[in-house]
């Protein structure tokens, strides 16, 4: 029920994910005398659906705590239940982001080894794709914390960009071991003495994000959540400067026409609803917010990160990489001294 | 003697700037026999500048340290000396960043009030500019810091934007009071309560840079330098993708040619370099570091803007309003409690 086309694009996105990928089960909760006409139209999804009713709905502006204290009947709670009691295996959502955070913390719980969920999300690179995480669910981060994202970083990087060995980079403000803060360098240098067979890169900087340098780059919520931002308004004020340009003369409209098709395809690639949605990681079940404005195609898209994901058995490997790192609370200060 | 083109492109630009403030006098450092041929060249730019000999020049590559530890002679060194003695009002330098700032800081030491200098720079916007800081000086600040670049900033945006009451933005990850971590949070109710005339808007998100939210957006050094860095590298990858979208077909190229003046203009908007350079504030004394490729007619805007700054007295108007500010190291913890 959640987002700006909710229930007609949730239902249609469904329809063309189970066209694409006939193995996939749906539980629908909402409304179920919008919904069910919807799925019944089309039979292929109606096969593959149950639907559990309910009424209520968490609003795009509740307060997450409100959405907590008065939602447990709501759409958004009854579909994160269902993955806490193993009937399914992931949610996708499009609507309120606070709401489906606090409620699924608060139901789902962090897996074994990690102590805090972690919102990532598929950025755009002058060669390919990058996982960026946190980007907004910690605005604090110790090195634990750094550490832990960058496994599910390297997971996630595995699963949804099919990389083998993904290079994991930890955002500074320069490349030099001796750049940033404590957190950042202790960060460091537990992933280069973690035994485990991760690809650590080292420090990036903000440029290496567009620049394609490794696969991951891991950020603490603060930082990630103001590089995201950042992003995007930047890509809006230069698509207002972009049009104004085209539309300054007759000779530049007849330019912008004639490049109509390749602005498009760049538009396109600029576009976040294009990548599904941000992840939220580290949770007893795969979450994935959908953008509020997603169409068919976007939730499409997400259902099939999610199922990505949940087949490749994200959170059963990132349980078992953290039992086999060399770390735990003790170590901790050891490494941090080093 | 320091960037890509120096002496050259200096001393042309010194000569811009002489023909557009004639009141402007110049210490130049440096090699004597490359900058006095160079400079007696121009007549009204002769009457006006005194050369300082000396062969050592700081490399582009040299550590801070190494700058500090032997560039005691160097051209660099000697024009932040002249700051110190009185002899200057600011510098400008196209040379190596870390070694401005290490020496910068090691001679001028920072204006009575403030502890920390922070770095500025003058991003566009969809209304405009906006002044942010800091980027990259300080990558770890507390609330007084925060507190205190949010009056450097607010002085910055006086003198160089010209607006008579810049509205001041603190960054965060939330427009609500309750959003962020605690530094920001007593930084926001520093700047509520500081009883200074300064226009505080309150919290604002990266995407609000661009939309033009504020004059001026304080965040630390870390989350700064990151922000610059990755506005840089997006810029960087949307100019790949226009390039590739105009030159797909002949069709797009045509589109391209007719429209080449009005991308240009647009391309001069997003170019760094039409902004001067960085700002080092807090210092006795304004250092201002120029892009190392600066062309001639950045050394002009960056000396005007040293010009501006130097006239408008902002360092003696910061150390007056942090003296009339309600805050000191003891008022601090309770306004942090509050």
């Amino acid at each position: 029920m959640g987002g700006d086309h909710a229930p007609q694009s949730i239902i249609e996105g469904a329809a063309l994910a189970v066209s694409r990928i006939p193995t996939i089960r749906f539980l629908m909760t909402g409304d179920e005398a919008k919904i069910r006409p919807l799925v019944e139209a089309v039979p292929s999804l109606a096969a593959k659906t149950e639907i559990i009713h309910t009424d209520v709905v968490v609003a795009p502006h509740d307060k997450p705590s409100t959405a907590l204290k008065r939602g447990g009947k709501s759409s958004m709670r009854l579909a994160v239940n269902s993955v806490a009691e193993g009937r399914a295996g992931g949610v996708v959502s499009a609507g309120n982001t606070g709401a489906l955070m606090a409620m699924s913390k608060f139901v789902l719980k962090t897996i074994p080894g990690v102590n805090r969920p972690a919102i990532a999300a598929i950025f755009p690179t002058q060669k390919g794709e990058v996982v960026v995480l946190d980007l907004g669910a910690n605005v604090e981060c110790d090195a634990e914390n750094l550490f832990q994202f960058a496994l599910l970083g390297d997971g996630f990087a595995r699963a949804v960009l099919g990389v083998s060995s993904p290079r994991v980079g930890l955002l500074n403000v320069g490349a030099e071991d001796v750049k940033g803060h404590d957190t950042v360098r202790e960060a460091a240098a537990m992933l280069k003495e973690s035994g485990l067979p991760i690809n650590f890169h080292g420090f990036v900087e903000g440029n290496d994000i567009s620049a394609g340098t490794v696969d991951v780059v891991v950020t603490d919520g603060f930082t990630g959540n103001v590089l995201l931002k950042t992003s995007e308004g930047l890509a809006k004020m230069i698509g207002v400067w972009l049009k104004e340009a085209f539309t300054s003369s007759i000779l530049t409209r007849i330019g912008f026409f004639l490049a109509s098709r390749a602005l498009k395809n760049m538009k396109h690639r600029m576009d976040p609803r294009t990548r599904g949605g941000a992840l939220m990681l580290g949770l007893n079940g795969i979450v994935i917010k959908a953008h509020g404005g997603a169409d068919a195609e976007t939730i499409a898209y997400a259902i099939a990160e999610a199922h990505k994901i949940i087949s490749f058995r994200l959170n059963e490997r990132i349980i078992q990489e953290i039992r086999e790192s060399h770390f735990n609370g003790e170590a901790l200060s050891k490494v941090a001294k080093a």
